[in-house]
């Protein structure tokens, strides 16, 4: 059966490309405000096509952005598998460094000279949910899919799922499940399909410091005022020791440690610290991070804290000598087993306020944009069918990986539903996930959409 | 006669308003490359208004925005005014800040209850150099103005007066001058006029760090690459001490100390920080800068080093996990006798190159944009004759004072034409110059126009 689902999967390739540039064409940024509307009709978009598969589809409110739930109809004996992922996606600025537009998906060549088709969104998530949507299609021409399958697709995972968590609790019987499949990670590399089984977790702080009431002519007041913008980096510029690590007390209080085994693990994994600064145009050199720990240790299994945004003062074209009356920066943790976002954000603010300079008041403008960070056990009967499937649908054995990046709804539907989570991912490095230019292999696209179609079919011999 | 000048100048009070609102309804930010045409409206509308006075006007290219330079006829055995004046103006950003649109002319009440007009430009100039275009105007009324009088009003004053060193060199003859007035300062309070003696000099440097060649996933390379967000904080963060001084190697080797009879003049003056910080919604405390001086040191006669725009990553709503590509900085810093400019940016980005950060690259991206800064002689006779004139023009007697803003030409032109300049300004320090709300209250409006009525009327007297 499988053999003619792959088929049908092979003879629809070009119309599944198709489909899924109409899903890129929807600009689901959930971050703006503005964009509402479009979050409400991608998520409808998105239902109908379920619907197409023959699923019950429905459009369900949240405090923010819509989830899609679909489901097909459940027969006892049959184990049930929650497939969640994601339709809204980050902003596309800056748009002057697109080669093409973000939401007008088009078909390239990569770095590498491969093919794939370039988008917002394009691998991050809604290429990789219509990898699974092409596997149910394909499925249904062959009696559909063989499992009791439930689909979350919801619009707020770039802004940090923030009401998801009462959603899932809300429609905990209806979302109960045996097994959690999620395609938001990656292959390690290409060739090099991976399980993932670790995530980082999240607190993002956005951290506005207020002096004088108007912006200042820099030669009037300037030397007897506090200025907002030099109160800032004095103060931002604490959060970090010589030695690359953060400077926050109790920050790496309950950090894990990492055993032999694991180093050992990833030190034998095809990582070259040349090829992944040749990536970003750096040299190996310019790789800078916490002392101590190889590039895979510091992305998967240490704490950081960056600045993502800085904003003070005149920041148009040439000169204005300006003193401004405010100054921000949003600042973002990415934590790691057992960190508590919730403590880590408390021990933030504590040294923002304990360090604050004189003569600014300072704000926390966001308070629920964290999420925690999850490891999931690798020897259960589910993880070794989604190694097989994936080992399969790309042609190649898969390892174990983790990644750096947060799900926020993993520890949460762990948490809730009690099911651990698969983390069975399309995507490459070299993507530019959250970057201009961002894409998805198309035989990524295409090994995804088998790797869907085969998982289905081997998590159905599950015994519950 | 100065009398029935001063009285044509009450009649024509309401006409010399109506007036200024035109010039100011011109949006002449020179740093707006898209704002060329308006700069040589600007020019024309002003070269106008001149030969309504009978001088003779001309729009005069430079290497940037065009000069004007308006004459009347020379006599011999006058002496010749040399009047400077600037028609650029600062950008208006953050324009959500304004109680009226920047470039729409606005009568309104002040904080303090006194009444004047809310414009960008208002005081700084154009509001100060129409006071000398109505002066003209209703000595024109009376036979003309009784001195030899050159006028040059440059476009690009807000940026530095980039092309005006090589243009007074170039029209040195045309310019020469015994005596030069400036009106682009002001009193030291409502009810205190002031002749300023001393100018601040500026370096303006913008400050880019460019890391990886593309914005990056804060959870896929974060803690494994440098942020040059992060890069930028830790950088700029060196700049100062903890005691408030600049922290750049050489900074104060030539710098001027004060005397103590300046420090006691200083201190004898209305100043009160209490009412200063008051006018910035702060408290005293609130108050910060070099340790060891006065507020009004730390303003005339201290060097300072400030941030004028910060620039990194997202700076939209929300949040967006992204490690930006490049940060960049806006500096200035505002120079005292006897310090170089050349020298300061030198060391400066000695400093910058010294400190960088591993993982970033460097780039300066300005150059020009400075000036020198000034000290004049208090003792000369067109000094006492300006003391005279702004004590009448304003009915208080004028006291001495330096400015802690730049005028760039100031220096330039003592250099080429061999003058000093006479700072008569009519400004007040809560006109909001450089920010939102600028405004020019009218009496000091009116009386200095009528100060420069009567400025005219006796450096007359002069003899050369």
């Amino acid at each position: 059966m499988i053999d003619r689902v792959l088929a049908t999967i092979e003879q629809r390739k070009s119309q599944s490309l198709e489909q899924l540039k109409e899903f890129l064409r929807i600009p689901s940024v959930s971050t703006k405000p503005d964009h509402a509307e479009h979050m409400v009709r991608c998520a409808n978009w998105l239902a109908d096509q379920f619907r197409f598969a023959m699923l019950d589809a429905r459009v369900m409110p949240t405090g923010g952005h819509p989830a899609v739930v679909a489901k097909n109809k459940h027969q006892p004996g049959r184990p049930t598998v929650l497939l969640y992922g994601h339709y809204d996606v980050q902003p596309p600025e800056p748009l002057d460094l697109w080669n093409s537009p973000p939401f007008e998906p088009t078909i390239g060549k990569t770095e590498a000279g491969t093919d794939a088709i370039f988008a917002r969104g394009a691998v991050d998530d809604k290429g990789q949910v219509w990898c699974h949507v092409e596997a149910l299609l394909a499925w249904q021409a062959h009696g559909g899919v063989p499992v009791n399958l439930t689909c979350l697709i919801e619009g707020e995972e770039e802004i940090g799922s923030e009401n998801l968590e009462k959603f899932v609790h809300a429609h905990k019987e209806e979302l109960k499940a045996d097994v959690l499949v999620i395609s938001d990670t990656g292959l390690f590399a290409r060739g090099v399909p991976a399980i993932g089984y670790g995530l980082r977790g999240l607190v993002y702080e956005e951290v506005r410091l207020d002096g004088p009431s108007h912006d200042l002519h820099s030669g009037g007041w300037g030397g007897a005022i506090q200025n907002p913008a030099n109160a800032l980096v004095e103060l931002l510029a604490t959060l970090h020791n010589k030695d690359g690590s953060v400077n926050i007390p109790g920050f790496y209080d309950d950090v894990a440690g990492l055993s032999p085994e694991e180093r050992a693990a990833w030190k034998a994994l095809p990582h070259c610290d040349d090829a992944f600064a040749r990536d970003l145009k750096l040299s190996k050199g310019d790789l800078v991070g916490e002392a101590g720990y190889s590039t895979l240790e510091r992305i998967w299994a240490r704490p950081t804290c960056d600045i993502n945004g800085l904003s003070g003062g005149y920041q148009g074209p040439g000169a204005k000598t300006v003193i401004g009356s405010w100054a921000s920066a949003k600042v973002s943790m990415r934590l790691v087993p057992n960190q508590d976002p919730k403590k880590v954000q408390m021990a933030f603010r504590q040294a923002i306020r304990d360090r604050l300079p004189n003569g600014v008041r300072v704000t926390f403008t966001m308070d629920d944009h964290i999420s925690k960070p999850v490891l999931t056990p690798i020897d259960t009967p589910a993880v070794k069918l989604a190694v097989e499937a994936i080992s399969e649908g790309f042609g190649k054995p898969a390892t174990f990986t983790r990644t750096g990046g947060s799900v926020p709804v993993v520890a949460t539907l762990r948490e809730v539903l009690g099911v651990d989570a698969l983390l069975v991912g399309f995507g490459l490095p070299d993507d530019r996930v959250h970057s201009p230019n961002e894409k998805f292999d198309l035989d990524c696209f295409y090994n995804g959409t088998k790797t869907a179609a085969i998982l289905y079919d081997k998590l159905a011999t599950l015994k519950m």
